[in-house]
């Protein structure tokens, strides 16, 4: 139904439709939203879009970087370079960050373990770290992966082959989320509270 | 959380928050998409977000036309000039082209009334349909709304406000869809459907 519309209106379109989750209605509405828009609007946006040509991942640790060399945790000379949090996805990287608890650094696998998906251990960023184990001396793994499948799946791929290089590997507690109530848990989360129950 | 990323991120997500229904997560996933697209890719987007200027809305129906002036659809010998559908978004105009039963022209009212998202009457481009009806000789107006509240807010407005000026004024049928079962039917639609119904 699109074929009554002006080309620019199409292209941009089917542009906007390749975005992760937006379809072909969505896309329109965001073009319409731009036709509403002035001058000045659209060239700040087409600007913003071309300044993310600036951007490289860093060498370490594949997180975003505006220098083209290291990330400003693995540059900084305060966190602790002998720990390393690994994570699947950018988003991750920012809500530990927003707990102000971890001072080491990260390592972005960029996706997860997932068969059904067509992703498997040689599409993810596996290599470069198994290189920053061996090369920079690092202590302990912190795996930070979500319980579901694919998260689960990578931590088990990663626990086997990072175990002979004899480090430590750790994963985060999986138990009762605070302010929950016990009454409404489901039961694999509390099998998992109960199973990591802490002496007191 | 954001304030862990490039200001060239922290941009783009700030500007694709502003898109209709879009959150600052959402966002975030579209320029993380973005980042892993080459150098092409990005310079065609900014392009084509670029050429949105080279387009503007028609003088008569507000449609959408990229020579300045007037839209395919009045400027096309072919189509009744004496018959106007008035819809309040484009993608209505969409669907409608997309029967091939219409053949009169449009206008784009661009919105519905809405009192309680402060759209009123003067929000909407009433004086020019009005300027169109007396300049134009129009002889028939279809009126073709949603019928939700907004929908009917704006077809009773419209009436009132066309009706002495002695033209034919027409609504959508309302009544069952194709392929639908009556015994699930909403009690509104199947009272339209009733009195709606046609002799045979």
């Amino acid at each position: 139904m699109y074929h009554h519309l002006p080309k620019e209106i199409t292209d941009l379109v089917g542009q906007f439709s390749r975005f992760p989750g937006i379809g072909e209605k969505t896309a329109l509405r965001f073009v319409l939203f731009l036709l509403g828009k002035d001058e000045n609007y659209i060239n700040e946006l087409a600007g913003q879009i071309e300044n993310i040509k600036n951007l490289s991942l860093c060498q370490k640790c594949h997180n975003i970087t505006t220098n083209g060399n290291f990330c400003k945790y693995c540059a900084d000379p305060a966190r602790d370079k002998k720990t390393v949090c690994v994570i699947s996805n950018l988003p991750e990287l920012m809500a530990i960050e927003a707990t102000s608890d971890f001072l080491g650094l990260y390592h972005i696998l960029g996706g997860k373990i997932d068969p059904l998906r067509g992703t498997g251990p040689e599409h993810l960023r596996i290599n470069t770290l198994l290189a920053r184990v061996k090369n920079d001396n690092i202590r302990e793994i912190i795996l930070a992966m979500n319980s579901d499948i694919p998260g689960e799946n990578t931590i088990l791929y990663l626990t086997r082959i990072l175990k002979p290089l004899n480090i430590k590997i750790s994963r985060l507690a999986r138990g009762l989320p605070m302010g929950s109530e016990l009454e409404y848990a489901d039961p694999i989360t509390l099998s998992s509270a109960l199973e990591g129950r802490q002496e007191l």
